[in-house]
Formats: C-alpha cells, structure tokens, sequence
C-alpha cells in the first residue's frame, strides 16, 4: 500500500513525543497516549494560499492530505464566514468582536472540516465503510461526506437525539444505530468494534483515523487568522466537547507563528462549557490538572462528552494562554442564541449559545478583556436544536387578511 | 434625499418599456407591467469580479447597489458551491452535471441573494421597517438581514407553515404575522398595507422594493458562469415559484454575453414545478401563454404560489431558448430528495427536490440532452423542510452498546 498524507511524515505521542509510522493507529504503544500527524512542512507562503480555493484544501499544505486532494469528490468543507460583530459587540461592550460562523459548512457543522481529512486517510488505507460515535453532528457529516465520496456509512449516536439530527444522519443512505446508552459508552462500543472483525477496514474517523481526522480543526485556526488579516486574535472563545478542537486550533496558531506566516502575538484561550456537562470547567475552577468524568445532562448534546479525552490539554492550553474555563446554564444558552440571533441574524445550535453564553459571562466576570479584539466561535446550527428555541415558535400573531385585523394585532 | 444604486439609472417597464426614475415603485403608471432596474455599466472585467469577495458583491458593478455596499453590515450571501455531481449523473445517465447549492447562504436558501439588494434599497429610501409576504424561506432571510442591519422586521406569511421556517423567522426578532388564507392572499394584503399609513416608510422587499430585490438572483447566473470557468452552461433546471427567478437568470446570462464576459453560446432554461401548483406547466403543456391561477396543494411550499406574477415570462423563456416546464408529484419530490442526499450528500428542500425530480422526468422523457452539460439549482435546505423525509426519520436500529446486540441487529 503505498500511503500519501502531503506533509505529514509520522505518527508521533502528544505524551511522551514516541514516533510511528503513519497508519491508522491512535495510542501510543509505549505510554498510552494520544497519536498526532507530525509534519515536514516545506515553504508554506501566504501567497500559495490565498490563491488555494475557497475552502479548506487551501491549507493543504499544512494537512495530512494528498497534493490533489481538491479533485477527488469530497464536500470541500471552510473557508466561512468571519462575521464583524458591531451589534453583538454593543450590547455586551465588546470594542472588536467577531463570530466564526461554521453553520455555513455543507452539512451546517464544523464537523465537515475534520470529516473530509478522515476520508482521505480512510481511502489512503483502504476502507470501504465510514464510522464515528457521535452526539450528532458527526453523524450527518459522516454519512453525507461517505455518499459524495462512494463509500458505505455506519454511525453511531446515542439513542434521544434530536429528530433534525438523526433525519439529517439518515437521509444520505447511511446505516445509523442508535445506542441505548450515553456517549461515552457509545465510544467505548466503537473501540470495541474495531478490534472485531465486523469492523475490520473500518475507517471510524473519531477513533482510528483521529490522528488525521482532528487535524482538521486546525483550518479553524488558520482561517480566523487569513481572515484577520493575517494575525492571531487576542481572546477566543471556543466551545469544549472532547476538548480536541479547541487544542487543535491552539496548534494550528503555534503553526502559523512557526512558519512565520502571522507575527508571534499573544493569545488567550477560553473554553466554553455547558454547566450541565462541565467536568473540565469544574476542574479548572477547583485548580485541578485532572478532569473528573460527569454524566451530562444539558440542552447542549453536541457538547455532551462526559469523559473528555483531551479535557486536560484544555486546561493546560487556558492556563498556559492566560484563557479561562467556564459553563453557563440552559437558561443562559437559550438566552445567548435568541441574543445572537436578534444582533447578528446568526441562528445558532445549542454550543454556539453555550459560546456565545460564555463570552458574555467572561465579560460581566471582568475575564474577558472588553478592549481586546476577540473571536467567538459558532460550530453548528440552530436548525438543528430547534427544541431550544420552541416556546417562541410560534408566530406573533395570526390575522384573517385585513387592515383592520392587522391594526388590531399590532 | 440623495440616491446610489450604482449602475442602476432608472426603472423601466418590462412591458412597455416606459422609464421612471429610480424609486420605491414597481408598477409602469402607463400599463401597469413589472418595473425592473435599467442600468448603464461601465467596463466591466472580469479580473475586476475576480477579484472581489467571496459573496454576491464580486458583481457589485452588475447590481443596484453602491459601490461600498461591501462595507455595511448584511449577510453576505452568495458564491455557494456548484458541485460536481458524478454520482447523481450517474445515476440519471446524465454525462456531465453540476449542482448549484445555494442552501450554503447564511439562512440557508436562495433567498438572502435578493434580501441584501432590498436592504441597499431600504437604506437609500430611508425606510425603518423590512418587510414581505413569504411562504418561509424569505420571512427568514429578512428577518436575519434587518437584524444585522439594525431595521425593525415584521414579516407576513400563510398559516400551517413548516416549524422549522416559523422558529428561524421568530428567532431573529422581527414580528411574523401569519394570515389566514393562501401565500397568494397574503400578497394581496401586503399590497393593501403598503398604501396604508400603518405601512408608511416599510420596505416589502418583494413588493415595493421588487426591482430592486428581484435584481438579486442575477447572481446565480453570474456565479454559475464564473464557476463554470466563464462560460454559460448547455442546460438548467430552476425551480419555479413567482417565476422571477428564472427571468432573472436568464437576464443575468444575456447581461454576461453583452458585456463580453462570457461567449455567446446557446442554453436551454428548464422550469420545474410541483403537480400540486403548477399553474406554468399546466399553461407550458396546453401551448397557452396565460397562466391560469390554481390553489396551491402540495409539500413543496416554498414554491406554492398559485398565481405567479412571472409566470408569462418564463413560458416565454422556456420555449424561446428550447428548454420546456414540467412538474414532479409530492412521492416523486420525496424521491427525488432521498436520490440528491445519497449520491451527492447535500439534503435539500422540497424545492430542491422538484428540480432534481424533474431533472429525472425530462431525462426518462427525451426532453434534456443527457450529453449536454447541465445545471441544476437546490435553492433550499432539507433542514427546512424535514415533514418530507419524516418516515425516516428514525435509526436503523437501537441497540445496547455490545458486538452481540450490534451483530443481531445488522
């Protein structure tokens, strides 16, 4: 099998630094740890980017992806929109904010970014089947992304999601199995899997192709920055469900400053939680380097990841930037989609409420720095968690046809 | 007040070809035809498009809008994905076809083309209140658009729309008015309102600010042309509702070949409507050139209008350029819907499953050239609209997390 992953070269341990070759592999033989893609990379300039095509594969030269990866059938996912936030910033007196809005992904999640490098590393390998466990999102990026580039779909999500979720997961002809269960046991089931030899050339993206899989969360990253302008934000505002997005965009900053593609800048990280499943925002608050696992139960089920597996990089990541961690409740989630809707005609998910949500208590805590230029990050869409905003699904009024129907309502 | 619509100088009568100046009117005074903008342009080039941004503003020397329209707070529509369709043309035997999806917009339909060019007009005319009768897609879209442009909404649609086009409209803020009747009765009383004191300094974006508005859906000619390496494509099949979209399209494609953007090759329009409310194709198949209203019954409801205002125009275009109208049945939308997402992961509307429908239909019929490169537009999402593929809606199967249940069930 000959392999081609552009410019990352090997597999190396986020603990303690063991290198292997690339293959989908995912721990660490030595100490257990966590697999990476490690990289040569070779004269990455601004100007080979910005000539690149308006979405991801722009950056492919800083991606575990082949050279030609944007002529094979993917959904070609990023490149969003960075949305000036004049209202939102107003009414919570924020000089310069701005919303990363990743609704405008094909399937109206960011998790279309992480899916479309799995696949290339499940047709580098070989697979014919796409997987995950999912809280949902997953599930439709997974299996949209699997009908556009041929191959076989079989996802699994715990069983009480939302009904625009698993309509989405079903509709591009995928297999989709409910487990009766949280998802953390729906994990724990994949892992399973794939020692069996059902699941055998089985790419499960989240599982044995995560090492490439979450390398995507990096083009959140370098967009924010192109997008800038080329500079890093002061303050981000990302949200935590595994924790693995908001530590991939911390690297995919370190990259940037490294290749010296934007100047080396401070930056704050904070991590957003629902306090319905916050076990990385209660670590944080109590001072710990550990992460106790909970067992969720928030409005947020795309954030619901009881048992983060990179909750402690989160907490690292915030206390080495000068970031912070903190959870906001239903109510304040609720409240903060309806606030950025109302500000910015953005129609947010559920963990873009808890962001938004976050953001405001930063600042009404005296967290947040109000004068810094910052950037808070919307990962999905309000169609979605159209439960959260019910009670006011319902029309203003409803009138026969007349003026004076009309006069009288208003 | 001092007005800039750009390259707009005037209206004129689609009819008779009177000219009025540029105004919050919409109907000739002489005939009572449609007024649409007239424009003198100025050295269009296609480096200058090139390079612009990555939203309908790249063409905002083609369109009724100031120079600096960039630079005020809207959404930013436009420049969504024409995907290569190698699975659904294989599918339906067709050699070389694209998939013009514009449920990539902000609020995820066509719509917010033409809502920012009636917001640029709304401003110009110093109005406070957008407005417009809606059959879903456009109540959210200009309730998102005032409130990232800082106007006050109230929005007017039929009652018994889909939960999920009420909620998105709700969320933004606006007032949403339903009335008790047809979308055709709804237009009726927005024109009421519009002559009322009550409706003074309102913008119906597609009433009083119609030419203007309509002016937006030139883009996806342009877009689809520039994307298409600048040139028109052989075929397209667009959806019909008013019918102005597919005016406009076809006025987009003649404005590129006169300004020598792009060579002056033929294309057939194809119109499709669903059987529920197909008051066009109805006409198309009887040879007439009338339009006879119907009542609309169908789960394409976005594209319910009984009486299509444009519907004489797009008889005109189909037959002058070679193409044809046809109608798909509500099972057959379904299919059509559950075809696009399985062969090309995009999850479109019922609207979107008209078209590809159709698409289907004028294939199996002899009526399109399986040879000849064709585009088909989705102009909606599937999250919309999710009534549609409710009955499957639910998982393959639920199970308890272990390989024995997971092999039972599979």
């Amino acid at each position: 099998m000959s392999l081609d992953f552009g410019p990352a070269v090997a597999l190396s341990c986020r603990e303690c630094g063991a290198r292997y070759d690339l293959g989908p592999s995912f721990a660490c033989l030595e100490c257990f740890g966590p697999l990476e893609a490690a990289y040569s990379f070779n004269g990455v300039t601004r100007k080979d980017i910005e000539s690149g095509p308006a979405n991801i594969w722009r950056y492919r030269s800083l991606l575990p992806v082949p050279v030609d990866v944007a002529t094979k059938p993917n959904m070609n996912p990023g490149w969003t929109k960075l949305v000036k936030a004049g209202n939102l910033g107003r009414a919570l007196g924020i000089k310069s904010l701005y919303v990363k809005d990743d609704s405008g992904n094909p399937t109206h999640s960011f998790k279309d970014r992480v899916v479309a490098i799995a696949v290339e590393a499940a047709r580098n390998f070989g697979f014919h089947t796409l997987s995950c466990s999912s809280t949902g999102n997953l599930a439709g990026a997974v299996t949209a992304a699997a009908a556009r580039a041929g191959l076989d779909a079989c996802v699994f999500i715990p069983a009480g999601l939302e009904q625009a979720k698993i309509a989405m997961a079903r509709v591009f002809g995928g297999k989709l199995v409910a487990i009766d269960g949280s998802y953390d046991e729906v994990n724990r089931f994949c892992s399973e899997l794939i020692g069996d030899p059902l699941g055998d050339k089985w790419g499960f993206v989240n599982v044995n192709l995560r090492p490439y899989y979450a390398e995507g969360s990096k083009t959140l990253a370098y967009e924010i920055a192109e997008q800038l302008g080329w500079r890093l934000p002061e303050q981000i505002i990302i949200p935590v469900a595994s924790g693995s997005q908001l530590t991939k965009i911390d690297k995919g900053f370190k990259e940037l400053v490294a290749l010296g593609l934007v100047e080396d800048t401070p930056y704050k990280i904070f991590a957003a939680q629902a306090n319905g499943c916050s076990p990385v925002s209660t670590a944080y608050k109590a001072g710990l380097d550990v992460v106790q696992p909970v067992k969720p139960d928030t409005i947020a089920k795309s954030l619901a990841i009881g048992n983060p597996a990179d909750g402690p990089y989160v907490l690292d990541i915030a206390r080495r930037t000068g970031g912070a961690v903190e959870d906001v409740t239903d109510p304040e989630i609720v409240a903060a989609i309806k606030l950025l809707a109302s500000t910015e005609g953005i129609f947010a998910e559920t963990a873009g409420g808890v962001t938004v949500g976050v953001l405001k208590k930063l600042v009404e805590t005296g967290q947040l720095d109000p004068e810094a230029e910052t950037v808070v990050l919307n990962t999905g869409d309000g169609l979605k968690t159209l439960d959260a905003v019910a009670d006011d699904a319902e029309p203003t009024a409803v009138i026969r046809p007349s003026l004076d129907a009309f006069r009288a309502a208003v």
